[in-house]
């Protein structure tokens, strides 16, 4: 890649961004959604859409741009902007990512017991302590949904000449490099399964628009992979070459983050789990309550209606979202709907559901409890004790929104 | 059809089968290995594999047999046992199929509370009252991993000219309808969506062999899809008729039977529930303890190895068992293996895990506790009540084994 593409400007050339985003850290810029706009769109707005990065966002010259193919190809190819978006058929693919450490927990204040607090004092400490560590603590809005164009992956790859290798096809991985410079000075990298990439259902693109628009630069311009299904860690930005190759990635961000462990796996204890524990590709199901706010008081006596989000990976629909009114004790059916806004004829297997509850007086007070399943039958854990790790990724436990009535609060 | 084919003699003519099975139902029949026996074989022997029938197992002709192919297709077909074993590439897929209403919930007795006294007592009443009830209690040990083998039911279809329909692919379905004549007059019925059946990663066979030999006729002689993935129930055995339709089976074991409820649903609400619920298709993840049984009693002081299995379904992974002796409060990862008898080649990913977790000296008493995570970070439910449903499906809480060591009972 010529040094042009790339100026190193440190964090002076960010993007302008919304005023009512919650920054959970500004450099790297980490930011989400308030809570209550989620809803607003189904298909999120580029300006609403969360923003995750780990490095400064880089100042890219789109003209000079190459995205580089290289590995176990037949040959090893260059492509322009222009080349991705003209040699090949343009896919348009509606897909959700979501953060996947949600922290959340923080908010929820659900802890029951001594152990739970010292997990979280252990956890600052170590953010505090240890500087080069990436995690950051998010909210349950660090999701967003958009309408993502450009060429298959499968197309490119095709035409460098994967087939030649058909019969390796099950062993090999598609590595991705961003030009961000991260972790031992390196892009953020990732990989996911050549199979992922070339399965025509499975979706994976390399997006140069978002929403009708150019990529904006927070979000990966020009070349951002997006995977379908997958946690939003895999799909990455500011692409600048794409490898295939018989491992996995061994990229800080697949190697040394994104995977579970057990409950008792602290930072003393965590090193030799890192190469035993498998990297988190796929998301599980997951939900949250959009209304009300944790600890909102609700007009007495009146019908309510409570909203939120839910969502799977691997294209795994959600089929119902339960409700309890009695700390999940008690359930009700949620309502669910996908509501496309003139979008149907693009297949939202791979976008979150909202859904609806309407209550006709709520009691108070009243811990609200939300569960979603997905089609295989998967659901959530009901204590996130039972699920705690050390990076807090993949928290999947039932949402807890504490409420009270106006006049019960009198 | 030809009449000769099939020839109605009620349950007299039954095949022989293995004398230690744990017998659930005996008109149909249905049974299970012991569970001790389920670990001494990766790949199950056709004598030891559980047997589910809805009815009197069908005498088939094999001479005069043909498999119907109709509805969306160019052209209907019909194949012979000769045609199918012939006119098609042969597949060998290793398949674990596992029965989904795996009430073993009676043998761990770890229920609290007489709301769920309530419900067994609810459950058992149903079962007497209404005998056109399809239900079976069920033990841990109904799964067995075999190898099928017989031509793709992707091939057959494209052969029966499916490929007309390209561009209706993503709505169509595949029924299959069987021999044998259960509810309604019918055969026993399911469908799976198209997409799963054309997928050449989704392995659906029609198996003609069972672990090198014919289909045994408690397997679906002579014709038996295979759906790997899938509860159990989809592979439709003694196959009569595969219908491309637009809509999923109405067969009664597809609309009625295999759907998850809330737990407060009963007999008497359900009625609504089944059409506004979707029929389960692939298997969640699932594990069991097969060494010591509950109540055992283990030699004081001396080493001790726990076994199991777990499995998911979608071709998901296992990539974890966590096991505890203080009933969920601490954990330890278990040692995960596939041992496949010299059958390296074959892929194990439609396949359960087995897995080993050796202790020093056993707390006693203790009661092990185990739980699985399978590749999309899906993990097992703590509370069984928070799963219950009316049919008691899919159900995979933590699995608890209570022992004792020698010393410390006497």
């Amino acid at each position: 890649m010529a040094p042009m593409q790339v100026m190193a400007s440190g964090y002076k050339k960010e993007p302008r961004r919304a005023l009512d985003f919650t920054i959970n850290q500004s450099t790297p810029f980490n930011a989400e959604p308030p809570v209550t706009s989620l809803r607003d769109h189904f298909v999120t707005p580029n300006e609403k859409f969360y923003i995750r990065n780990h490095a400064p966002v880089p100042v890219i010259d789109g003209e000079s741009y190459k995205l580089v193919i290289e590995g176990l190809v037949a040959k090893h190819s260059k492509f322009s902007i222009w080349e991705l978006k003209n040699n090949f058929t343009q896919h348009t693919v509606m897909a959700t990512l979501m953060v996947n450490s949600c922290l959340y927990i923080f908010s929820i204040s659900d802890f029951r017991g001594i152990h739970d607090i010292l997990l979280i004092i252990l956890f600052i400490t170590n953010i505090t302590q240890d500087m080069t560590w990436y995690g950051v603590g998010w909210g349950c809005a660090a999701i967003s949904n958009a309408v993502w164009k450009g060429p298959r992956l499968r197309d490119v790859l095709l035409s460098a000449g994967i087939e030649k290798l058909e019969s390796f096809w099950d062993q090999l991985h598609v590595n991705f490099e961003g030009v961000d410079i991260c972790k031992d000075n390196q892009g953020y990298g990732s990989s996911i399964p050549l199979h992922k990439a070339l399965d025509k259902r499975g979706d994976v693109i390399l997006a140069l628009e978002m929403n009708g628009s150019e990529l904006p630069r927070d979000h990966g311009y020009p070349v951002r992979v997006v995977v379908p299904g997958y946690i939003g860690a895999r799909s990455v930005k500011w692409l600048k070459t794409i490898t295939v190759q018989m491992h996995e990635s061994t990229n800080y961000f697949q190697k040394k983050d994104y995977k579970l462990f057990l409950p008792e796996i602290d930072w003393d204890t965590v090193d030799e789990w890192w190469d035993k524990s498998v990297p988190i590709q796929e998301l599980n199901v997951q939900a949250a309550i959009t209304q009300p706010k944790n600890n909102e008081v609700i007009p007495r006596g009146s019908r309510y209606t409570i909203k939120g989000y839910a969502l799977s990976g691997g294209g795994r629909k959600i089929v119902r979202v339960d409700i309890s009114l009695d700390g999940g004790k008690s359930w009700t059916v949620a309502n669910l709907f996908t509501s496309s806004q003139g979008l149907l004829h693009i297949d939202t297997k791979w976008s979150w559901e909202f859904w609806d509850c309407t209550i006709k007086s709520m009691p108070s007070p009243c811990q609200i409890v939300c569960r979603a399943w997905d089609e295989a039958s998967n659901t959530m854990p009901e204590d996130i004790k039972q699920i705690w790790n050390l990076r807090g990724v993949m928290n999947n436990s039932w949402v807890r929104v504490n409420v009270v009535s106006d006049a019960a609060k009198l």
